[in-house]
Protein backbone atom coordinates (compact mmCIF):
# COMPACT_ATOMS: atom_id res chain seq x y z
CA UNK A 1 0.00 0.00 0.00
CA UNK A 2 1.27 3.75 -0.37
CA UNK A 3 -0.49 6.98 -0.10
CA UNK A 4 -2.54 8.35 -3.56
CA UNK A 5 -1.75 11.82 -1.99
CA UNK A 6 -2.42 13.71 1.25
CA UNK A 7 -4.96 15.64 3.30
CA UNK A 8 -4.57 19.66 3.38
CA UNK A 9 -6.75 20.95 6.31
CA UNK A 10 -8.84 24.27 4.41
CA UNK A 11 -10.88 25.33 7.47
CA UNK A 12 -12.90 23.45 9.76
CA UNK A 13 -15.04 22.31 7.19
CA UNK A 14 -13.45 22.13 4.49
CA UNK A 15 -10.39 19.98 3.47
CA UNK A 16 -8.22 19.13 0.10
CA UNK A 17 -7.61 16.13 -1.31
CA UNK A 18 -4.64 16.72 -2.70
CA UNK A 19 -3.89 13.62 -5.44
CA UNK A 20 -0.29 12.64 -6.76
CA UNK A 21 0.18 13.88 -10.19
CA UNK A 22 0.39 10.77 -11.75
CA UNK A 23 -2.94 9.76 -10.38
CA UNK A 24 -5.12 12.75 -11.27
CA UNK A 25 -6.83 11.04 -14.33
CA UNK A 26 -8.19 8.59 -11.51
CA UNK A 27 -10.71 11.63 -10.44
CA UNK A 28 -12.13 12.11 -14.00
CA UNK A 29 -15.50 12.21 -13.10
CA UNK A 30 -15.64 13.32 -9.93
CA UNK A 31 -18.28 16.29 -9.53
CA UNK A 32 -19.28 19.14 -7.27
CA UNK A 33 -22.22 17.06 -4.52
CA UNK A 34 -20.85 14.18 -5.01
CA UNK A 35 -20.65 11.75 -2.20
CA UNK A 36 -17.17 9.96 -1.63
CA UNK A 37 -16.02 7.71 0.94
CA UNK A 38 -12.11 8.55 2.06
CA UNK A 39 -9.54 6.51 3.15
CA UNK A 40 -6.77 7.46 5.05
CA UNK A 41 -3.96 6.98 7.24
CA UNK A 42 -4.13 8.16 10.86
CA UNK A 43 -0.73 8.74 11.05
CA UNK A 44 -0.20 10.03 14.38
CA UNK A 45 -1.01 6.84 16.08
CA UNK A 46 2.04 5.79 17.94
CA UNK A 47 2.87 2.29 17.60
CA UNK A 48 1.62 1.69 21.30
CA UNK A 49 -1.96 2.98 20.16
CA UNK A 50 -2.16 -0.01 17.23
CA UNK A 51 -1.49 -2.40 20.20
CA UNK A 52 -4.55 -1.20 22.19
CA UNK A 53 -7.68 -3.70 22.03
CA UNK A 54 -9.81 -2.17 24.16
CA UNK A 55 -11.31 1.57 24.76
CA UNK A 56 -14.12 3.53 26.17
CA UNK A 57 -16.88 4.04 23.46
CA UNK A 58 -16.58 8.05 22.77
CA UNK A 59 -13.86 8.27 25.18
CA UNK A 60 -16.27 8.55 27.66
CA UNK A 61 -14.87 7.07 30.64
CA UNK A 62 -18.04 6.02 32.44
CA UNK A 63 -18.91 3.52 29.87
CA UNK A 64 -17.34 -0.18 30.42
CA UNK A 65 -14.26 -0.63 27.40
CA UNK A 66 -15.02 -2.62 24.49
CA UNK A 67 -13.29 -4.25 22.12
CA UNK A 68 -11.67 -1.97 19.21
CA UNK A 69 -13.27 -3.88 16.71
CA UNK A 70 -16.90 -3.02 18.10
CA UNK A 71 -16.28 0.68 18.09
CA UNK A 72 -15.27 3.24 15.73
CA UNK A 73 -12.33 4.56 17.67
CA UNK A 74 -8.88 5.83 16.65
CA UNK A 75 -7.04 3.54 18.13
CA UNK A 76 -6.72 0.20 16.47
CA UNK A 77 -4.02 -2.34 14.97
CA UNK A 78 -4.24 -1.09 11.05
CA UNK A 79 -5.28 3.30 12.04
CA UNK A 80 -7.39 3.58 9.03
CA UNK A 81 -10.07 6.20 8.78
CA UNK A 82 -12.89 5.99 6.62
CA UNK A 83 -15.31 9.11 6.25
CA UNK A 84 -18.21 9.78 4.04
CA UNK A 85 -17.67 13.53 2.89
CA UNK A 86 -19.23 15.69 -0.16
CA UNK A 87 -17.24 17.14 -3.07
CA UNK A 88 -17.31 20.93 -3.09
CA UNK A 89 -14.80 21.89 -6.25
CA UNK A 90 -11.83 20.77 -7.99
CA UNK A 91 -9.00 22.31 -8.73
CA UNK A 92 -6.45 20.37 -10.65
CA UNK A 93 -5.33 17.75 -8.36
CA UNK A 94 -6.88 18.90 -5.28
CA UNK A 95 -10.47 17.82 -4.79
CA UNK A 96 -11.77 19.77 -2.21
CA UNK A 97 -14.36 18.36 0.83
CA UNK A 98 -16.78 19.06 3.13
CA UNK A 99 -17.22 16.61 6.41
CA UNK A 100 -13.67 15.14 6.29
CA UNK A 101 -12.92 14.93 10.20
CA UNK A 102 -9.03 14.07 9.10
CA UNK A 103 -6.14 15.48 10.35
CA UNK A 104 -4.00 17.55 8.38
CA UNK A 105 -1.19 16.01 6.49
CA UNK A 106 -2.70 12.56 6.48
CA UNK A 107 -1.82 10.01 3.96
CA UNK A 108 -4.82 8.85 1.40
CA UNK A 109 -5.24 5.80 0.79
CA UNK A 110 -8.27 5.70 -1.49
CA UNK A 111 -11.39 7.87 -2.96
CA UNK A 112 -14.60 5.86 -3.29
CA UNK A 113 -17.95 6.93 -4.90
CA UNK A 114 -20.43 6.50 -2.45
CA UNK A 115 -23.12 5.02 -2.85
CA UNK A 116 -21.84 2.89 -6.09
CA UNK A 117 -22.26 5.23 -9.22
CA UNK B 1 -0.04 -2.29 7.32
CA UNK B 2 -0.89 -5.69 8.63
CA UNK B 3 -3.64 -8.20 8.26
CA UNK B 4 -5.45 -9.03 11.40
CA UNK B 5 -6.79 -12.02 9.92
CA UNK B 6 -8.71 -13.27 7.09
CA UNK B 7 -11.98 -13.76 5.25
CA UNK B 8 -13.46 -17.32 5.00
CA UNK B 9 -16.41 -17.88 2.89
CA UNK B 10 -19.00 -19.98 4.22
CA UNK B 11 -21.77 -19.97 1.67
CA UNK B 12 -23.02 -17.47 -0.94
CA UNK B 13 -24.28 -15.19 1.75
CA UNK B 14 -22.11 -15.88 4.79
CA UNK B 15 -18.47 -15.43 5.33
CA UNK B 16 -16.21 -15.85 8.54
CA UNK B 17 -14.00 -13.33 9.57
CA UNK B 18 -11.09 -15.31 10.91
CA UNK B 19 -9.11 -12.93 13.56
CA UNK B 20 -5.42 -13.18 14.56
CA UNK B 21 -5.68 -14.75 18.20
CA UNK B 22 -3.78 -12.05 19.24
CA UNK B 23 -6.42 -9.81 18.93
CA UNK B 24 -9.03 -12.03 19.70
CA UNK B 25 -9.70 -9.16 22.80
CA UNK B 26 -10.66 -6.75 20.26
CA UNK B 27 -13.78 -8.32 19.25
CA UNK B 28 -15.26 -8.06 22.47
CA UNK B 29 -18.90 -5.90 22.17
CA UNK B 30 -19.48 -6.97 18.69
CA UNK B 31 -23.12 -9.11 19.11
CA UNK B 32 -25.54 -10.55 16.89
CA UNK B 33 -27.68 -8.19 14.61
CA UNK B 34 -25.15 -5.42 14.50
CA UNK B 35 -24.07 -3.61 10.99
CA UNK B 36 -19.96 -3.80 10.91
CA UNK B 37 -17.80 -2.13 8.17
CA UNK B 38 -14.99 -4.32 6.79
CA UNK B 39 -11.98 -3.36 5.24
CA UNK B 40 -10.45 -6.09 3.14
CA UNK B 41 -7.35 -5.99 0.72
CA UNK B 42 -8.74 -7.62 -2.56
CA UNK B 43 -5.46 -9.85 -3.29
CA UNK B 44 -6.47 -11.12 -6.81
CA UNK B 45 -5.96 -7.68 -8.05
CA UNK B 46 -2.73 -7.57 -10.28
CA UNK B 47 0.61 -5.31 -9.90
CA UNK B 48 -1.01 -4.42 -13.64
CA UNK B 49 -4.60 -3.99 -12.13
CA UNK B 50 -3.47 -1.56 -9.83
CA UNK B 51 -2.17 0.64 -12.49
CA UNK B 52 -5.41 1.23 -14.05
CA UNK B 53 -6.81 5.02 -13.57
CA UNK B 54 -10.33 4.43 -15.47
CA UNK B 55 -13.13 2.55 -16.25
CA UNK B 56 -16.45 1.72 -17.57
CA UNK B 57 -19.08 2.22 -14.28
CA UNK B 58 -20.03 -1.23 -13.19
CA UNK B 59 -18.37 -3.09 -15.78
CA UNK B 60 -20.84 -1.52 -18.41
CA UNK B 61 -18.81 -1.15 -21.56
CA UNK B 62 -22.07 1.18 -22.99
CA UNK B 63 -21.14 3.85 -20.76
CA UNK B 64 -17.83 5.92 -21.00
CA UNK B 65 -14.98 4.71 -18.80
CA UNK B 66 -14.51 7.22 -15.88
CA UNK B 67 -11.44 7.76 -13.18
CA UNK B 68 -11.45 4.71 -10.68
CA UNK B 69 -11.70 7.22 -7.52
CA UNK B 70 -15.42 8.34 -9.15
CA UNK B 71 -16.45 4.55 -9.08
CA UNK B 72 -16.33 1.55 -6.94
CA UNK B 73 -14.61 -0.82 -9.45
CA UNK B 74 -12.25 -3.08 -7.83
CA UNK B 75 -9.39 -1.66 -9.62
CA UNK B 76 -7.54 1.18 -7.81
CA UNK B 77 -4.02 2.22 -6.54
CA UNK B 78 -4.91 0.51 -3.23
CA UNK B 79 -7.01 -2.14 -3.60
CA UNK B 80 -9.12 -1.84 -0.36
CA UNK B 81 -12.43 -3.20 -0.10
CA UNK B 82 -15.28 -1.57 2.47
CA UNK B 83 -18.05 -3.52 2.64
CA UNK B 84 -21.13 -3.08 5.42
CA UNK B 85 -22.31 -6.43 6.48
CA UNK B 86 -24.14 -7.86 9.39
CA UNK B 87 -22.70 -9.93 12.43
CA UNK B 88 -24.54 -13.32 12.88
CA UNK B 89 -22.83 -15.04 15.28
CA UNK B 90 -19.31 -14.58 17.15
CA UNK B 91 -17.06 -18.10 17.76
CA UNK B 92 -13.79 -17.83 19.49
CA UNK B 93 -12.13 -15.88 16.64
CA UNK B 94 -14.33 -16.35 14.31
CA UNK B 95 -16.84 -13.74 12.85
CA UNK B 96 -19.75 -14.57 11.06
CA UNK B 97 -21.03 -12.34 8.69
CA UNK B 98 -23.92 -11.83 5.77
CA UNK B 99 -23.21 -9.45 3.49
CA UNK B 100 -19.78 -9.46 2.64
CA UNK B 101 -18.68 -9.53 -0.77
CA UNK B 102 -14.87 -10.80 -0.45
CA UNK B 103 -13.38 -13.44 -2.29
CA UNK B 104 -12.16 -16.45 -0.14
CA UNK B 105 -9.29 -15.80 1.82
CA UNK B 106 -9.02 -11.89 1.33
CA UNK B 107 -6.38 -10.66 4.19
CA UNK B 108 -8.85 -8.84 6.91
CA UNK B 109 -7.72 -4.88 7.24
CA UNK B 110 -9.71 -4.10 9.89
CA UNK B 111 -13.31 -4.23 11.49
CA UNK B 112 -15.11 -1.03 12.39
CA UNK B 113 -18.80 -0.74 14.14
CA UNK B 114 -20.96 1.16 11.79
CA UNK B 115 -22.28 3.65 12.78
CA UNK B 116 -20.21 4.69 15.92
CA UNK B 117 -21.91 3.18 18.96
Amino acid sequence: MKPIGRVKKISDKQSALEVEQALVNGLEGLCPGMKIQILYWMHELSPEDRRILKAHPKGDTGRPERGVFSLRSQVRPNPIGVTMAEVIRIEGPNVVVQGLDARDHSPLIDIKAYPRY
